[in-house]
């Protein structure tokens, strides 16, 4: 089975919220009283995984807020309230938790978001620590942008350069929410999300949920120092936002961009077509496959 | 270290949000727009702490659930949106995964709560499964308790009986949200929480939280069939309202409660006084202490 064919099997099993996004996007939203669009996210990672074990807890703890922090600004939302699970063996040095925690803090301190809760509990000796972090966020109607948007036609962006994040990046990257609230604010993308799994398992997700496809510019792609087009495309936990807009807009939004962002790439890769007119991709990361294609 | 100092230490460290109940109750209490209060739980089961390995994966799923539900009745709430992150090995069946959500489907059609999203992730071979569930639910403010508005001279009651949750119960209980709204709306509790770590740890809790102390009528503490008071008092997981109200509230809401409940105990098991006039009770279950007391 594969990660995404497990989770529709799952969710055959229970009462679903009929809301105006649901399992699929970055973040769930749900309508609140007001008008107002809550989003929720919950995010585990687990050692052995997505940290290793000689990972500095404060690095892991940034992680483990930013992952969260990057679905909100992939919405065009703000962050709200966290809350924290711990699981860990018994024998934990509370030095490591304490040092975790500051991790976590740092971050919601530069990036907002606030801890109301949480819950710390016991695993057997030998077991991995797994930290689990649920919050809400808020976006307002107008400004939400959902993945299953994008029309034949777009233009296709990613911020930032893609590959190798294995070498420190996927554990202390940025989370793009400033750059996404100016892009929502002032070139509202059709269609976002953040790139997790890598573009080549990301992208193909983006297209299905649009009832697209999509031709990438190969050559185009940015890739981090040091890396091939292809460890570009599948290394995966790159924390960019990937989104697309109108071809029209193009010229504007890079304009404005590199006056706003200078220090950010912004870098057009493809076009989106019609359903099963693009290319195919393999690859990328799938918790469920057997390894990292 | 024990798991309230861990908790305690760790939230140093991270920015909280000022709302009308924080870390410390059984949920976050967070104002929303609308005069409407916010629930916010997380809760997390790891298998061979919560469940063993030969469980059956629907009970497993019915418990996972259904202890976020007990945790919105000791509040005097009603859930809504529920987020379920799994953390498995590659090689978990399919088959225990579906029925897995089998089990809090079923609960959660009989209680409430629609499901929004979640997330899947593996962990190493040999990994104990792992199930966070993060949940939101409402209440409105007139209806809220909080476990730290106990006063001098109150009772203090328990629904059904304690002890020996481990032959079964720890996995089918009910939770007791019908009961609790009964509660809030007729004879509102100044305090109230639910029975998870046993009464010797969870009733200390709800004292020191009121700037309370306590005094048990401990011959007067329901028992489950075979259970000495020492079980009913520290083995946990009973997941029982606990509660207390003005004493002379209490044989009104003994006459409605028996009309309304006939088919549960609830039982006076002693009463509220100043802060350390009361006894000192030892036992319960802690996650980081090394043993079940």
């Amino acid at each position: 089975m594969n990660e995404d064919h497990l989770i529709e099997e799952l969710l055959k099993q229970v009462p679903l919220a009929q809301g105006t996004a649901g399992p699929g996007d970055d973040c769930a939203v749900v309508e609140r009283e007001g008008g107002l669009l809550a989003l929720l996210k919950t995010d585990a990672m687990v050692e052995g995984v997505h940290w290793s074990a000689d990972t500095s807890p404060q690095r892991v703890g940034h992680k483990a807020v930013a992952r969260v922090l990057s679905d909100f600004a992939a919405m065009g939302g703000r962050p709200g309230e966290f809350m924290i699970t711990l699981v860990i063996p018994k024998k934990t040095a509370l030095d490591w938790c304490t040092a975790l925690y500051q991790g976590m803090g740092e971050c919601l301190r530069t990036h907002g978001g606030l801890i109301v809760g949480g819950e710390t509990s016991s695993s057997p000796e030998g077991s991995p620590a797994v930290i689990s972090v649920a919050a809400s966020g808020k976006v307002e109607r107008d400004h939400l942008v959902l993945r299953s948007h994008a029309t034949a036609g777009d233009a296709i962006l990613v911020t930032g350069e893609l590959g190798g994040s294995i070498t420190g990046k996927h554990l202390d990257f940025s989370p793009r929410l400033g750059e996404a609230r100016w892009l929502v604010e002032h070139f509202k993308p059709n269609a976002m999300m953040d790139l997790s799994d890598g573009l080549a398992r990301d992208l193909p997700r983006l297209a299905k949920a649009s009832n697209c496809g999509f031709q990438l510019r190969h050559d185009a792609i940015p890739c981090s120092d040091g890396c091939s087009t292809t460890q570009a495309m599948t290394d995966g936990e790159d924390y960019e936002l990937l989104f697309t807009i109108g071809a029209d807009r193009v010229n504007s939004l890079r304009k404005a961009w590199h006056r706003k962002f200078p220090d950010l790439a912004l870098t057009v890769i493809g076009e989106m077509c019609a359903e099963h007119a693009g290319e195919q991709l393999e690859g990328g990361w799938d918790h469920f496959s057997d390894s990292i294609n």
